[in-house]
């Protein structure tokens, strides 16, 4: 059975909605982000980057959000959430989930991650302070030029939608009023209504 | 015929190393950083991101090189660029690339890129004098975790080595000395002698 390490707030959430979309039997397992477990050598010996979500399968383990997502819509190809048989279109769905891997979420982890690019506080600041023109800038080019609507794809719910939901999540906190873009407003909202989410959201808070 | 919009020194030649590897008929257009062409209208309605690479099929316009080296692998299965029969095995590649798209890449943007994540000179150079410790992070943990050798991957030849290659490139500037990660430096010296690599790196200078 499929085993997802996670830490709750993180976007390890996008992995866990993919498996409970998927219909994929899977047990979940909390890392412990305030005593450092992930740094810990257990964890370390799952995912020596010490980072979650790891996902363990019957044939090792994968890490990086994208990587777990394309695996979870291969292997579960009823579910439909990938064109997994049209190189083109999975290859838009990679390049939307590889935008919010490299850019998306780097420009968010800049308000309290700072030391992992810097050195003083002041630095640290100055990152948090440009968090909201960043995620601002981010939010509002998908919401222009990627979202086709209405999901991240098109008619086609796909893993780019529990990814970007993920971190939708994180906008309130990094000072992005997502009800100025309406078309990501109301992905938002109606996200929040699946049955996935909620199984997932519950699962963490158990 | 496919058609990569590149600079010169930036990632887009992972994804031109890969086209040649494939063996594929495609054309090269340089964009010029200098007179920041790439935020030109032309190139944002190619790119809206005002990034390179960008890869023009007959389907439409991929972005986000680990998305252009999968449809890459994927359009041309012959040349075996990636086991993309094998969900679980092509999922490990996807997570090598997410992480030097996510993590590597990034890293290293931060040496001239600062201005991305903050907005004080200060923050700069603090970020800048980090580079060092963060890229020399990042491939001794490729060097000691991922790197299956001798190919990223293993006995085969993937899109993850041109990618790794290409960033690898810029360690000499990142102050990393590549020559102190022994499997890392043999590859990068066998990647060097390989047609495909000098055949993109012609077509850029030409």
């Amino acid at each position: 059975m499929l085993k997802l390490y996670f830490a709750p707030g993180t976007c390890a959430l996008a992995s866990h909605i993919a498996l409970a979309e998927a219909g994929a039997g899977y047990a979940v397992e909390r890392i412990d982000f305030k005593t450092n477990q992930q740094n810990s050598p257990d964890y370390l010996a799952i995912n020596p980057k010490g980072r979650v979500p790891a996902l363990v399968t019957e044939h090792g383990i994968l890490t990086e959000t994208p990587a777990i997502l394309a695996f979870i819509a291969q292997s579960f190809p009823k579910a439909r959430l990938a064109p997994v048989d049209d190189a083109f279109a999975f290859a838009q769905v990679q390049s939307i989930n590889s935008y919010l891997c490299s850019t998306v979420h780097v420009a968010h982890a800049h308000r309290v991650r700072g030391s992992r690019w810097a050195s003083e506080e002041t630095s640290f600041a100055d990152m948090k302070r440009k968090v909201p023109e960043t995620m601002g800038a981010c939010f509002t080019l998908i919401e222009n030029k990627m979202f086709k609507g209405p999901w991240v794809m098109g008619g086609q719910y796909t893993i780019c939608d529990p990814y970007l939901h993920t971190i939708a999540t994180w906008l309130e906190g990094d000072g992005v009023d997502i009800a100025k873009l309406p078309k990501l407003a109301d992905h938002h909202r109606r996200m929040t209504e699946r049955a996935a989410v909620k199984k997932a959201l519950a699962e963490q808070q158990a």
